[in-house]
């Protein structure tokens, strides 16, 4: 089969010619017809991510459909169309990862080829009204925004949120998710196009954090946040303490900024805030994250479609942050 | 009556003859036998604190026997022996103190003095089991380390926790609220004999916080903690961070070591962790606490008990931060 093979660091993302794998009890063999691209991707050919190893294919995000299966049980998914739940061996905790917790992608093989084996048990039929392509766009992504979101900011309907750096494959999601669950959403960017674009989409309003203040025009146009949504840190940290309400709730899944910034934990305290790490979810999580799509008719906002073949420019497109939704690779056989 | 009477910043702590208080509807006139003091006192004093005005009565911690009550319907206090809840006008919210809450003792006159002036409604009745003086000891220092320990760090029977700066009115009735809960208990202190005396009350163990690797000897007593109940924040935050066990909630009600240290975001979200800034309590959280007591029969740690012309050296006392326990001011008449 035809798979983006890295054999070592920094190696442009090309086609190779691979085996297709074999399948061993409670796997599964899935046609991928699309794969979607995260910011891990990118870290992983870089050398910027713990634990890799080569040769591998990668990718977590894919949607195909099932062509074989070891165990007699798993037969009813042949010939369904599906999507997989990029988190392996979350474990039995809900509330966090096990031990052994790995994404799809590294060190398994990913999603990034013609074929992907798989535990039958990561496997989710694909929204009917979603295409291969908008469908091989959510799970990573979505499954972070939802779980950031509702298990970790626990937002509820009616509330003001915050989702900072719009744009991003998290974060959009992020975005819908809240506007369908009835909340008032607001977004930064350093883009006023993409500031644009996120209100065409549903947003009430958002500011350019290229802004001086601006927090404090953030903090005009809504009058504080229940709820901030964040995955930079850094300096703008203290400016989100500064504009979350009394008892509001900061949870974030990245620090792309760094550090938290200085003079912070008093205005916490006083406020009673709740500062929340979080990441990818739990198997349950994946399940109600694709049903809450289903329920509201969200369409992933895809950024652009690439061929195979074309993957080195696309991962070099993605690490210039110009795009405004996923960025999906097509996977003919 | 007589009261220590604050008239300028930076005076002493004198004895001086004022008026007794004039009670009005919903108000009764308390007898106080003892006050406590808090770090908040100090800051008051010393000009470190938002708000101050004079003259003012200092004291947020007081126990007494009510004399007056202006309302029919608060008649049945008189004779009562009392506690006092410091937290005034939290408001309709369990979740954060309303715009108007102030504290017992700025800008109300406080309970350094032989008479206080109340609303009913912050009173209730003391622990049968506890002097005066033990008694004096729990509002502010109980109704904090109640809310920070079960409401904001949410710790259950059987969890480990950790509390820092043993030694501290909050830190103390944190670690015999949470020994109480069932939990297994460890502490830091700048002090062996510290150590050693909160052991003799319970802890499991602690270590000194002047050791270079204070929190990796910590992580090897107890194999990481579930909660972690801080008021220093500072350098030493990010190894709180490090000892947290993954899904740990770290609340926190104070400062006094500063801003966060750096390099600490990435491991907060990977681990699922809980940042918790926390403060006194509500009217529920109050009364809760001091059913807590009783059911526990806690007794207080009193470090040591001051005569009211004495309060100047009791706070100068206070400022060094050797005492274990609560000072607190017995009032005769």
């Amino acid at each position: 089969m035809k798979a983006i093979l890295l054999e070592s660091l920094h190696q442009p993302l090309q086609v190779k010619s691979v085996q297709v794998p074999e399948i061993s009890s409670g796997e599964v063999l899935v046609r991928i017809h699309a794969a979607a691209f995260n910011h891990r991707d990118l870290w992983i050919q870089k050398g910027q991510y713990a634990g890799i190893i080569f040769p591998m294919i990668p990718g977590a995000d894919g949607c195909g459909v099932v062509e074989k299966a070891a165990s007699t049980d798993d037969k009813k998914w042949i010939g369904k169309e599906v999507i997989i739940n990029p988190s392996i061996n979350w474990g039995g905790n809900p509330k966090v990862q096990a031990t052994d917790y790995v994404i799809l992608g590294l060190p398994h093989h990913g999603t990034f080829a013609q074929y992907l084996k798989i535990e039958s048990r990561l496997l989710c039929e694909k929204p009917a009204h979603l295409s291969f392509v908008e469908a091989a766009s959510i799970p990573l992504a979505g499954l972070t925004a939802f779980r950031v979101l509702f298990t970790r900011a626990r937002v509820q309907h009616g509330e003001k949120v915050l989702i900072t750096g719009a744009g991003g494959g998290v974060a959009l999601f992020a975005i819908q998710f809240a506007i369908a669950a009835g909340c008032e959403v607001y977004i930064t960017s350093g883009s006023d196009e993409k500031i644009a674009k996120a209100v065409s989409l549903g947003a009430k309003g958002g500011v350019n954090y290229k802004k001086e203040n601006w927090h404090k025009e953030l903090q005009q146009q809504s009058g504080g946040f229940d709820a901030i949504v964040d995955s930079a840190c850094g300096d703008n940290f203290a400016k989100l303490v500064d504009i979350a309400k009394p008892a509001g709730r900061i949870a974030f899944y990245g620090a792309t900024l760094g550090a938290f910034n200085s003079g912070v934990p008093a205005k916490i305290f006083w406020k009673q805030l709740d500062i929340l790490g979080s990441t990818m979810g739990n198997d349950v999580e994946f399940c109600e994250m694709v049903n809450f799509i289903i329920r509201h008719q969200i369409k992933p906002v895809v950024d652009s479609v690439w061929d195979l073949d074309k993957a080195q420019q696309a991962i070099e497109y993605l690490s210039k942050g110009e795009q405004f939704g996923k960025i999906v690779l097509s996977i003919r056989l």
